[in-house]
């Protein structure tokens, strides 16, 4: 039987301000990148977001950002290697810290926003993610674009990667993401894109932007969750995978079970 | 023979902004309470001075204060109950991945500044920063005020408390600390305050500004090092206390002894 | 003719999290408190709101808070009184810039939350808040809390103050606000809340939460408008007024027409 | 008599941490470039360092920065347009707050660290803040890397710029700085600086790190005033130019010197 994840961002509110419904996504998807408060989330939201995933036996991912919060991680920064080390490791401590007070643990970090582009093909950048997703532990699997030079820079060394495609992007015939800031990068049907999700899990292959049929190897699937019409989405390609056969699992957990195996 | 633990401070530089003189003092103290980042401390520097705590085996605390870095901590706030937790726990999981990346552990936790006093006498936030500590690991240490009420409840709520006394502050007949306000709160002279930090380890005992002698429990002493001056008296106060016959050792080294044997 | 101003918090979104329909209650109210970065706002979005205040000839307001971004302004703070004096001025000068480059000007200053609460009757931040004011510009309205202890205080350092009533809370007998800790605190039928608005300003009265009838000297109502509810109180709380034949204009007009005349 | 203006970038504290001695500079400089919160400086100490320099009659200017505190401002960023020039006219509206509070007024606008070099030659974020600073005022001055392409685009805008040389770095023979990261790029030697400096002054002539003698049109001097070396260096070049009969005098009042003429 095949099985994917489906991963989604949550934890995103900050104090006053909620983003997203945390709660009917962790009804959703297998696997929660979580925020670590660097460009979204305040601990007790955090803590709270943990407890509902441990409850739902939801795995969870740190997902890491800039120091950035007004600009929720999104712009382009430089901050220097000791910098991103550092950063690195705090975050995915502090959420460490909340995920045992919540009764779960942290399985994975998944880079957001400007780091996650960055450092998909940045190599400096990206070694220091790495070293310090290594200093902190090196059993933590990466989540990164599927295709990306980054996957095989982190396997180099000797992290444990998982690769992800995005549900409701368009893809170029090279494998990587249509800008968005071109006309067709996101699709919005979710029927179309609950079927193209089905294929990709099936046949491994998905149609770009041109018509061209490309491969594509992932082992999770992005949904988006902040808008309603986002919840709709990822039930309907929740669903339409079900009816396809396909399990959802998360990969954390598909990895463990390989590894005892 | 009688020990003693030596604290202080650590970890309070800011990005582009130095505070106190950390490697000196790492000579010097047998505990590091070390910044997590919310009164002061950023991540590549709090790594930094991990890593020579590390190198020079001293025990390192995690140093949490309210969220508030122009105030550095030092300004009284009123999380609610929920922040307070998650503001706790947050900041401990932070230091402890840090922690674990330099090769050290987190063995204790004091709070900073505003909350240090808030927390010594007022029992709700008090109550937080417990349950903080305890959903993350009962087995941390608090470090709290000799005699305040928060050392009794702690220990009620299952915590192991150490008690410590301030080396430079004058203390009144009840054995609070004199208000900063007040004159003769601060003790400046090296060679005082090594003494009566000698005369306090062997008899336990000290003199209050009003002349009467009160007895103190501490475990430990907290001397201040952010100041040339105050990395002499530091000095001086380790000196005497060796040369007088007293061990220099870290309680959770003490506590770790007491629970092997 | 019978004249009121209705005010209400605006500009309260930060970063990628919006919050409240500041396009409609522009539509509705006749001055808006905008916030000034240090509990909510963000400078690119209060310069949008500001743009739109100015195209609808809304009366500006600096909103000034606690630095407490996560807190959202809400929790009580002790700053020293060169802290709030400073704060003060460099929240309602950033306003004056954006509001400036928006073809507006701030006519007033409305302290936000808990520092709101806090200088209703503590007259030692209320000093600091009036000493920040009047240091940057004199002619600067206090709006405060109608019967609150500030509201005279500001009057003797000679600042000209507004007095608000809450259109959606309950009074005690004394005239202060019933708490939000207490059943009944908030009035949620918006009929019931344009009926007692519009009897308070026709008599200058209003029913506590005793049954009793207390006076009340209000220049202007405060209504909310984050949520879809709030912005339907709003549109039925200002027809109602208006079908009463009162006049709707802000009182930074009224008191500016007083001047010339 | 050749005039010449010396500026140095004050304000740099935050909270508890002090950075450079303001005192001592607003003794040896004609302009003072201050910390407007986003890269350093809180209210309260901006408020004391612009009161020190009205006090001294020395001119003040908004030394804006991107909003990044724990990397100071010297991380480079990608803001969105509206985002840039929100946080542009934020800041040197906050700074004009503070400085009416203060008895002075904001004459220029010096772009800080990150935000500095990349406006030199980066047409788009260069035409953020140039219209961030004309929404707002469009009489104040822009300084800028004498030679850079900002320049001509801030004057083709409409602005009036003043360029500035750094007394003590290396030029190429281009007239572009030379990069920190290599050898001989800062001069240490305070005689040869202020030499350097002088010649500057009096001929518009440097010589390059090459050797070649190069032209420089400077109308200010930037000094470092953040170490005691660098207030040495700032008052030898002060001594050397005044000892050559160079009139030391703020643009700002040559510039109104000459409007009024």
């Amino acid at each position: 039987m095949v099985s994917i994840d489906l991963n989604s961002d949550l934890g995103e509110s900050f104090g006053p301000w909620p983003m997203g419904d945390d709660v009917s996504m962790l009804g959703i998807v297998t696997s929660a990148n979580i925020a670590c408060g660097f460009h979204a989330g305040d601990p007790a939201g955090i803590l709270a977001v943990l407890r509902e995933a441990a409850r739902r036996r939801v795995s969870v991912g740190a997902h890491i950002g800039y120091r950035d919060l007004v600009g929720f991680g999104r712009r382009n920064m430089d901050p220097s290697s000791a910098e991103l080390i550092g950063d690195t490791i705090y975050q995915i401590g502090a959420l460490q810290g909340l995920a045992r007070a919540a009764g779960t643990t942290v399985s994975y970090v998944k880079p957001h926003g400007a780091l996650y582009n960055t450092i998909a093909s940045d190599a400096l950048q990206a070694a220091d993610v790495i070293a310090g997703i290594k200093a902190l532990d090196p059993s933590l699997i990466l989540m990164a674009l599927a295709g990306a030079p980054v996957v095989e820079q982190a396997r180099a060394a000797g992290l444990t990667v998982v690769c992800e495609a995005f549900a409701d992007r368009a893809y170029n015939a090279d494998g990587s993401l249509v800008s968005r800031r071109l006309p067709g990068a996101v699709i919005h049907d979710p029927a179309a894109i609950a079927e193209r999700m089905l294929r990709m899990v099936e046949e491994r292959r998905i149609t770009a932007v041109d018509g061209t049929d490309i491969a594509i190897e992932a082992d999770s699937i992005c949904i988006h969750g902040d808008t309603p019409a986002a919840v709709a989405i990822a039930r309907t390609v929740r669903d339409r995978l079900l009816a396809g056969g396909v399990e959802l699992k998360s990969f954390s957990e598909t990895i463990r079970g390989a590894g005892d195996a």
